[in-house]
């Protein structure tokens, strides 16, 4: 396990200060309240944010939302400087970000947390 | 931030103990190499296995796996008891699994890490 190996080196962000952080994770569902129940029935995860057209799951680790397709794109969020990518979106929570896409299409949003 | 509030109560684990790790994500691509040159160029993140049908990514926080669906199912992977759904398929690694599927239809993986 060379993740275990390298706690010790660790910062208090829970990160390797080295390497970049995946935010969230959005995947596309039909009914975002059956796939709250059924995540949440079946593992130890906690309910951030929860409407009809999309929640968010925080897991140890990482979040996980989900989203209804013909109102929130899925994709893939990073954090990093969404300014270098383009003019950011502020957020209502304080977040901005830019979306790009990968080389399949894939919608992946450069996100800047808020300022404290 | 509420992530930011409770960092004073995390474990040296870098995750909070009360809730299931995410292990990684594994999304379908066309083509293996193109997807891991524009992640790297992007983000800082680590390769840590590539072939012409998988891919493994390794962020701060999680691991973004790239998948031909033709060889292997894009999926959700958490950290968990897999015999506890089923008969867990040994891999190479050391580690176990058992793939089920949420209300989608999208594969969720459960993973048990190798034993140390």
């Amino acid at each position: 396990m060379e993740m275990h190996k390298e706690n010790h080196a660790m910062t208090e962000k829970k990160n390797r200060a080295d390497l970049d952080t995946l935010d969230h994770v959005a995947v596309s569902v039909q009914d975002v309240a059956a796939s709250v129940s059924w995540y949440t029935t079946h593992f130890k995860c906690r309910v951030v944010y929860q409407d009809a057209t999309w929640a968010l799951l925080e897991f140890g680790n990482v979040r996980l939302a989900f989203v209804i397709p013909e109102q929130h794109p899925p994709h893939i969020a990073i954090l990093g400087d969404p300014a270098a990518y383009g003019e950011p979106k502020p957020h209502r929570d304080g977040t901005s970000s830019v979306y790009i896409t990968d080389p399949d299409g894939t919608n992946v949003e450069i996100l800047a947390l808020a300022k404290r």
